[in-house]
């Protein structure tokens, strides 16, 4: 997009970005720093790109239809670095901004939309000049709301509140509507905090704007809760996510302990990935068996769930199970419902729900409790990790969209801070490697057997 | 060490490690993810190796002395990847193991006491023969203290408490007594988790271990919360230390919000590093100026900390100063006394005295509050990433034990779980880098001029 | 009972009990502490006893069905002073203790478990003759559970951990077997920790131990998170249980302000009394509607639920409905069902998810969130307050059975310990009075209309 | 006042006051609801009147000086009732508030000043009538600072940041000026949120009001974080003050436990009244010597402090010690000095300080860990217990102000709201009884002896 805009210098070049240097394009951020002695190593078989272990591990680009080699050819060995750059490609003054946030909560977004501000503020971008649209995409065309304009007084302190003074909305993503409102109302830079759904919007958006020569920077925060996206170290707000499922686990644990033959329940969000329900385990340190979307399990047979859990109940008197929402599909699917609706459609049970009552017909006598704390995980603000990670992103989101990128997604690679092509994450979700490292320490952690 | 003993099987190999497989030898994780296009680039100019910029910043390979030649020839470029090996060079059922935590508190220490025990017992070493050496290294010939024995159910739930159950001291570290004892006591494998004193003692133990051919695996497990060891993305209780520190700085920021000219001062941890200063800055959106033992500054004068603050006072009403413990030693040099003790010694006044006294001199009629929460912080419990961390570090480190590693530690290095030797990482103090991008986004952020 | 003990002095006579000398048998409190002027003045009308209002207000002896005359009659005036007695009837060293929890989970068993078991041991009863009755009641007579031993160390720290390390249940008042067993194991003393159902079954103990003359004496800890127990100022585990509500009060406003039209439905405990409810809602300040069980309300029509929360929607784009579990009963009773379980047998709707469903229905394109954090909540360890609380009434609990009274159970009276006889506290659940004060005040607060 | 005043219906009439009804001037409350058997009992020597010991006990008005015949006259037995009145004294829509805070910080400040705007605004007062004046009562004549206008909108969400709004400082209770601009302000109603300071400038303010006639309603919301207000059960920010602590006393557990030999000093607040550190010790249950003003303690001999401690460490290793700031002023007073300030003056040393110097000479080889948490534990946000009541306090405030009450001062007896003069409540602070049941359960609770 540079080549139809003007180079001029960063209003930060005066202090040398306050001593600090710039970033050069031609920087590079390495996607991957393991090298496998074999094929036999550890996490090695299927994903051995990127199998990053901390935080649950980036391991398990485990597109199972993709081949090795497909990937290699679709996934780029190094990104670009973000940062401010020495050029910049819009003039501050005259620049107008709109900031989204679509999908989900997820803890940080307030911090996302306050960084966004903040930096936008401090290139010069004038009051008035940022807008933010409400709830999600459709807050650009729909009639009944209208963008806030946003500046440092309004998101001041909005970090200690979760959820998103802009409001958001899952769909929406009317591409026309939007690049029409993006052309009408001269928004040269846009920053999309969204999820897959919301970074595929922005993709589109780009493509129409490019397609139809409006000059605007298309820019994705990338946000999921459930720390599905490709080839980061993490998402922000996941580690918020993992610290306040342990309050759920600890009240599973608390309730099961406290009652004969009790079985503590607890759903975690996770429709197609289960890290938050791998990683919450593992800290809790009083899950006694976790299930994943990523890896199937049998409930009944000698190998099943339910004789495993009889086993530890008779062992200690109680088990604790944490499940991911999107784990048990297979099972789910021959005898899932619940009933009909009003409209006489049928409804799918849920697997929480779905276990309980296979609980409660298997274990006759026990005392079973069923925790779903998801929307009280999703709405709290952030920890101190997940607040810095977010001011961080969306400063590196500003330096992008006034370097001239477009397309493009912010995020964190290898401990760096890269941008990357928005088509490159949201090919696929990233998932559990059910054969990484991630996994199997949890299992090693509390002895969990295969249940196949 | 691996010459002198007898590879035996692992006893995970039975179910090829909860389904995990083991890690090669021969995997190895890059030092470095990073290329920079050329010296000019941000961070580039000093410490063009290793710059990672999460968590404050792996960057500042800053020993100033050090040319990069140097450093290059130091530094490897590669590091062993930990986890679990195939082969194993102790029988477990015959492994006796000893635990030591050396130093100041931290948060973690009992999570990795806890995590090294369990994964101790999952490999079969039997009930009684896991030592726990109390009060750091005087703990194996004090006549006064014995070691406790540690068990899976002696730790259960220590992680919930700060501090150590083992205790722990500063210095102590008689090599030649401590390795008599391990020798007696038939110690196969010290576990020492301590900072740069702590691993510099694990290397000297090591180094008399194999010049007297004890057979002991000494492993250590570095910990400091002022995440000051060279190379590793970050130490585990850093984390929590800078969570922990928001409550001193919203202190500081109500205390002096609610006052007419006031100043909240707060006195955080870091005696040559200004990791914890820097990031509780960057994460509470309250503070004005921070100050770190990295960067000078003058505290008189147009460009001075004092007129700066002045000015501060005079927009907003207020002001919040975060100052690490080691920052402004050439400030204090001349004029830091206050007095002398029982003995006729000199007593050096610390930096937040010091500025509190230099404040109430410069601003006649401020309201001043000064806040040293240090015991506080790291007394606390881990949060649960920290948590999470601490686990897989201790699990890593009986990892290598069993593996035949010694002179080596665990870290996490560019988001994987590596061995490094031991005299790699105490070389120096890690730092803050004066120009790298952590510091430069502070100042960025909250707008601080350069003090000088 | 005393008549058939021998009295002897308290071991704590010779310090004169830390100085704080000794409470005598005459010692009174008075049950009430207001004098209304008239039947006009607020909350005169029916509950002109005891209407003492901080923490939700004792008001409301609000038994519809007795007349004031009755209540005067039924209840005492004044209560005995607790505290410790001069004059002791057990000898200590002989003595042997017994500890049963009953009924749900509740915050501060722990605490009252701890506090029963160290002042027991202050008065010099040995170890090994405390015992912990596992589960509940059944405890007593289940072959398949054993009683457990307590002392101080079994206790230590536990009172920060949620649930109660005895075990719980519901029922289980087999009284003939349980007066048995106290027989046979030569119990002195029971101390019974329980709602209305753990306090009749203490009741009735204690009546058949004194008709076969069985020297045991039964004191009463009255446990009740819903906060119905008549007469005492507030029940432990409640204000730790309204402190918690915040979390998920809070997570309903986040939800419902991020969303277009949303709504943030929250169902408390409180099956016949809305104490949590009402002083939950009074303390978040985001409750738009609050619903207990003792007052009823009409979802449809001008002056019912659903209008109001439209207005309340149009006006501020979203809203917080706050709801007893208990509430709406009588609307539940014509249309509660939705379906039959497997044996055929209809289920009752939860006025949550029934609340849920109406809300749907009418406001057609609303986003609701429905949270129960019931277990989470009741689960968590006691806030301070409660923790000191606890501490007290156990301590007081253990002067009452060694003062050789029995049939009674502690509480707190306009701020001061009392012994009640267990009959009077329940005879009826205590009940938020709809014309009184604290009521008042929440719907003054928010500005809630009668719904009628 | 009301003579000069005319009644007119308060505009909750129409509705009856949310069906709640209103409050007769002639309701009372018992200020007493103990009767004492004789005076031999607990607590009944000295203090026979008020002795309600929930949250430290009300007991103490132990004016040492003061006969019981005195305080008997000084102190009248009933108070009146709080609430909303039928007939108020002022025209809502013409009415001028103000609204002032002062002192040092305590946690609940934000919360009172939101409930009086907030019930101010329901009343009736237009926008734009009610004032904040800022940094306490010298905000009310300095030029420099001028009040601010409050609003709901401007309160709303303040309960959840500590300190206050408005500021806040000590002293400036310049009555003659202060009048003079309420006078010319024209404000109907002040509102004095401040300590016994605080509440004796109200009272001078009212006194001057009343013989200048200038008809200014003056209501006190007394504030005390040490809890040492006459009377009232107790201080709102106060249970929040007892919580916050414990991190402190936590901390200086696992600091001492963790070292060899450690001592854990924590001091708290509490300059004339020692109740924070009093239930703090109470509730954490790791406290071995609590030390408060109010009871005289010896260093030295047999039966002296560093004696007992040196047992303690003896018997477990480590101990921890709970001192308030107003402790041991008599010892201090040989010895106290540590040199002298700049211009010559000697600096009295604090107890804390002066303890830590005193265990390093006595403990040689002891590890001693200093804390003080103060401004950490009052600059908090409010439990929900103190949110409430505050709310409460606040709201009866109004309604006080409202029915022409002046000289007045809000307070919660035996769990009601009351009314009470002024000058009954700042005759003398409130203090621990030495022998009454809160000091002598803490001592009991942890053995603690005399010290004499």
């Amino acid at each position: 997009m540079r080549s139809k805009l003007v180079a001029r210098p960063s209003p930060f070049v005066a202090h040398n970005n306050f001593g600090g240097g710039f970033v050069s394009d031609q920087d590079r951020v390495a996607l991957n720093s393991m090298r496998f002695a074999s094929a036999d190593s550890a996490g090695a078989s299927r994903s051995n790109f990127f199998p990053g272990d901390a935080h649950g591990g980036k391991g398990g680009i485990n597109v199972l239809e993709a081949s090795m080699d497909q990937l290699n050819m679709t996934l780029p060995p190094w990104a670009i670095r973000a940062g401010a750059r020495r050029d910049i490609y819009f003039d501050p003054s005259q620049a107008t901004a709109a900031i989204v946030t679509c999908g989900g909560l997820c803890p940080g977004l307030n911090d996302v939309v306050q960084g966004l501000v903040n930096k936008l503020t401090d290139y010069g971008v004038p009051e008035g000049k940022i807008l933010g649209i409400k709830y999600g995409f459709r807050g650009f065309y729909d009639a009944q709301v209208k963008p806030i304009v946003l500046s440092k007084r309004v998101v001041d302190g909005i970090q200690l509140q979760g959820g998103t003074i802009l409001g958001t909305s899952r769909g929406g993503a009317n591409i026309r509507e939007i690049v029409k409102r993006i052309d009408m109302w001269g928004i040269d830079m846009l920053f999309v905090v969204g999820g897959n759904g919301g970074n595929a919007g922005a993709n589109a958006i780009n493509a129409m704007c490019r397609q139809h020569d409006v000059p605007c920077s298309v820019v994705g925060v990338p946000k999921s809760i459930d720390n599905d996206i490709l080839l980061i170290d993490k998402c922000f707000g996941f580690d918020t996510a993992v610290e306040e499922s342990q309050r759920a686990l600890m009240a599973a644990k608390v309730e099961a302990s406290s009652a004969r033959k009790g079985i503590g329940l607890v759903k975690l969000m996770g429709r197609q990935s289960g890290f938050i329900a791998m990683q919450a385990s593992m800290a809790s340190g009083v899950v006694d068996a976790c299930l994943i979307p990523e890896v199937n399990f049998k409930l009944d047979g000698d190998n099943g769930l339910l004789k495993y859990l009889d086993g530890v109940i008779k062992a200690k008197g109680h088990c604790v199970v944490c499940v991911a929402e999107g784990a048990g599909q297979d099972i789910l699917e021959d005898g899932g419902q619940i009933g009909t609706d009003a409209s006489g459609n049928p409804i799918l049970k849920d697997i929480g729900a779905f276990l309980k009552d296979k609980f409660k017909a298997y274990f006759k006598d026990a005392d079973i409790k069923y925790i779903d704390p998801s929307y009280m995980i999703r709405s709290v603000s952030t920890t101190t990790n997940d607040r810095i990670y977010c001011k961080i992103l969306a400063h590196n989101a500003v330096h992008a969209a006034f370097a001239g990128f477009t397309g493009i997604t912010v995020g964190l690679v290898n401990t760096h801070y890269v941008y990357l092509p928005i088509p490159v994450i949201i090919q696929a979700p990233r998932k559990v490697d059910p054969r990484g490292k991630a996994w199997n320490r949890l299992r090693a952690a509390i002895g969990q057997p295969s249940f196949q």
